[in-house]
């Protein structure tokens, strides 16, 4: 189907030009809300545009960099490509993109790290400045000018009703059968306004469709045909599948104590191979009836989905493998009646996330004896990614769950520290930690209760006489027995990893 | 009024006993759910006869401890007594008393410190253990056996409902008139079964003004005739002033760009003498029209209340000086048409701080020069009181406004610190930053932006020469430049507060 099918609004037509002459409708020093989530639903061509002619102006000597918004985390043709050329002053709320990751992490790139919840209405309330253009990826435009989402909502709705300027891609390689499959809902507003927000089972429909979208604000209408990311994921290996085996031997423990009930509560997962093997083992597991309310809906999700072991999943962005797209896009019917795309205001809303009790599983970089959890950075300097949805369910849900490897890099970094080098989760909100080693259930302890289970159950044993050695050091010689620490021994690990490439006292064989 | 007279259901006179006979009825390792919040609320006579029986239990060679779980702090005659005689195991959510604070940084005490909108649930979920006994203070029963609350609420409701025994004090010093003033939600529910909170301004009235109990858990009724704690106020000084004007000056900036309403939002104000003081400057500002919805009625509210610049407030408990407590108690028809109490899970609900569009603003101990946040821990292991409801209201809330004085301890410490000894409040959570010095407003900034205003403006001059030093060394020679820290030095400054008594290089003079 051809990009004029798509656009069923003739009027529009004369809108269509080249990604060029749209990327040279962005001025210099603009802020861009830009579509895109965890890989998906971004604009393809007009980015890449935009990276030539910032190219070509900065060889010419002429300044030009935007503000870029977005979802969550994009792709090389968005992320990378405008990060490559110097585009980019400043970056929110996520990132995930290797180029991007290293501009920031040399300091040549401003990023302000938010809760994905907190961004549409950060954005309206005006804290983030003003929004000068929107660039969203869509599969189609009705007649009366509203548009069909693509593969990922975010924060679509808010760039389009904020923005001055509207830059449209149609990217005509998205099923238009996905036509049906959101729900976008209008009723937020800003305080003292606000309403109760109407949902109250995953799967309820709120709002409607299609975005809204202001035809007079539409300044250019561009074509792609070019595919999302589609990570590929790795088949589940062994620590991955024990990290797993631990999760369902606690929620079946759960299910007979009666503090869970038996078809669960709506499950959050995090993005990558550890989560995506959780979902793997809840597929192979006892459970049925399966509810996912959560912002990514990745392979493992898909799968339950089709198993049958989950009966309706509601998310913001789908980000598939390529072999598990073709199985999407084969059988949109069927996933239509079982997936809910929403604004990530409401899929990661504090509101709905704690009254629907939303079991939240992340993965994390490392936890520390006391339960403290680092989502974010290496060696406490270094951005990974971001703090993206971790926070708005692990704070608000019914059990917050943060799941790693116990080791890293060969083992030269225990993901279990004295003091983690920085926090994004406190001990306040951590309740379950799991590695490959087994499972810690930290609810109602107190931090030297925690610590000793953290160590006993999840360290690695290499690491574990070292961590003991610590708590006891600590419980003796420290300034208090609270949270015993050894200030200035607590971040050594880190600093004897920066120098000796290990944070073992002798060096790994 | 007598006891008999405050009970008005005649066949619940028969329960009616001696403290010492009603502390006998708890046995040892039970979970007990006492009353209390912020000084107030508290039952008074039960626990210090509980604590006479334990000191007798222990001098006897018998064991006796008990968890403890309150709304938050309590008293002398509560925590201080029970912490005295070694009698509490575990407590939680909260205490501000001084021997139960030396218990826990001795390593005799468990502290279990948790978001106060968290605490009632969590009881619910089955996560802290059962729960045995519930020893509630009220100002009298009703006819058909309901109870009328006191000065506080916290979570009374959940304990009279979860526990198996419940032990009513009727305190006939609280005055009766308190009746009509409280407004208990009942419509909670656990998840997958949970609705919307109905309420959408600061001072509806959802639920009822008393609390339901089974009369057959009623296993005994005690008298007291005792005031609570009445925390007195220092008059603000010249540091909490200055804070005060620097957030009524922001608040003024904030009205002036359309990004506040002119009657502002709900406020919500921890607990101290900064908060006082930042509350007697609204009452001598220019704002009107204003709401609270916060978790404890302080003087400062009481006057904008009386002095007509707030129109309703919303709270789980009113702890006041004596002063204002006579005020209190002889226009308590006035109070009563503008104060709503209600259960600390409603008053501190994520769900209703985010709807109202709450302003936060607390106290804390430090803050590094990122904008991470430390509310409980002096030294990275001395717990002070507890994070208390802080995260609820900052991470949901339409401001998050954290205060301090730049330096304590005669100058010997800055609050503002490369990085915290503990986190609370991360980087995602701080939006405002105030001391004496000025306010660091952190919406949308990197985390060097952050520094740079951080030192700039909060800190106190002594300090900022050398947190410039350290981060532009971090810059030079740390390991990465999105948060750029030195690991072997960010804990520095606490490392030589513990060894030399100052944080400066050289000692204070």
């Amino acid at each position: 189907m051809s990009l004029a099918d798509r656009i069923r609004n003739p009027a529009l037509h004369s809108r269509i030009m080249s990604a060029e002459q749209a990327a040279a409708l962005i001025p210099h020093g603009a802020n861009v809300g830009m579509s895109g989530f965890t890989g998906a639903g971004y604009p393809k061509a007009l980015p890449q545009a935009l990276a030539r002619r910032i190219e070509a102006l900065h060889a010419a000597g002429e300044q030009f960099r935007i503000g870029l918004w977005t979802g969550a985390s994009t792709a090389p043709e968005l992320d990378g490509a405008l990060a490559k050329v110097d585009g980019i002053e400043k970056r929110l709320p996520f990132q995930s993109d290797p180029i991007c990751r290293q501009k920031i992490n040399s300091g040549q790139m401003h990023f302000t790290d938010m809760h994905l919840s907190h961004v549409a209405q950060h954005a309206w309330f005006g804290f983030l400045g003003h929004l000068d253009v929107a660039v969203i990826e869509v599969v189609g435009i009705l007649p009366d000018g509203r548009l069909i989402p693509s593969m990922a909502v975010g924060n679509n709705k808010t760039w389009l009703d904020l923005a001055d300027k509207v830059i449209i891609e149609v990217n005509t390689l998205q099923p238009e059968a996905l036509e049906g499959m959101h729900d976008v809902y209008y009723g937020t507003d800003l305080p003292p306004h606000r309403k109760p927000i109407p949902l109250v089972q995953p799967n309820d429909r709120i709002g409607e469709p299609y975005l809204r979208c202001d035809p007079d604000k539409i300044v250019a209408i561009v074509g792609a045909h070019q595919a999302d990311r589609n990570t590929t994921f790795a088949a589940p290996d062994a620590i991955s599948q024990r990290i797993a085996g631990h999760i369902i031997e606690f929620f079946q423990h759960e299910v007979k104590l009666g503090r869970l009930p038996a078809h669960l509560l709506p499950l959050q997962s995090g993005v990558g191979n550890v989560a995506n093997a959780v979902l793997a083992g809840l597929n192979d597991g006892p459970f049925t009836g399966l509810t996912g309310f959560t912002k990514v809906l990745q392979d493992g999700m898909l799968d339950l989905l089709r198993s049958g072991k989950m009966v309706s999943a509601s998310a913001t962005s789908i980000s598939l493998s390529t072999a598990a797209l073709a199985d999407f896009t084969a059988n949109l019917d069927f996933y239509r009646q079982r997936i809910v795309l929403r604004p990530q205001e409401i899929s990661n809303h504090p509101e709905l996330v704690r009254r629907l009790g939303v079991i939240a599983m992340n993965a994390m970089i490392e936890a520390d004896i006391y339960g403290n959890v680092n989502s974010t950075h290496t060696m406490g300097s270094n951005m990974m990614n971001g703090i993206g949805g971790s926070g708005d369910y692990a704070r608000n849900g019914y059990l917050s769950i943060f799941v790693t490897p116990s080791l890293a890099k060969g083992g030269t970094i225990s993901s279990i520290v004295p003091m983690v080098s920085h926090v994004d989760h406190t001990e306040h909100d951590v309740q379950i930690i799991v590695t490959e080693h087994g499972l810690a259930d930290l609810r109602g302890l107190s931090p030297r209760q925690r610590a000793q289970l953290i160590i006993d159950r999840c360290a690695h044993p290499d690491y574990r006489d070292a961590l003991r050695d610590y708590t006891e050091r600590a419980w003796r010689d420290g300034p208090g027995r609270h949270t015993p620490h050894l200030l200035d021994e607590a971040l050594a690990w880190h600093t004897r990893y920066l120098q000796t490439g290990s944070m073992q006292t002798a060096p790994a064989a």
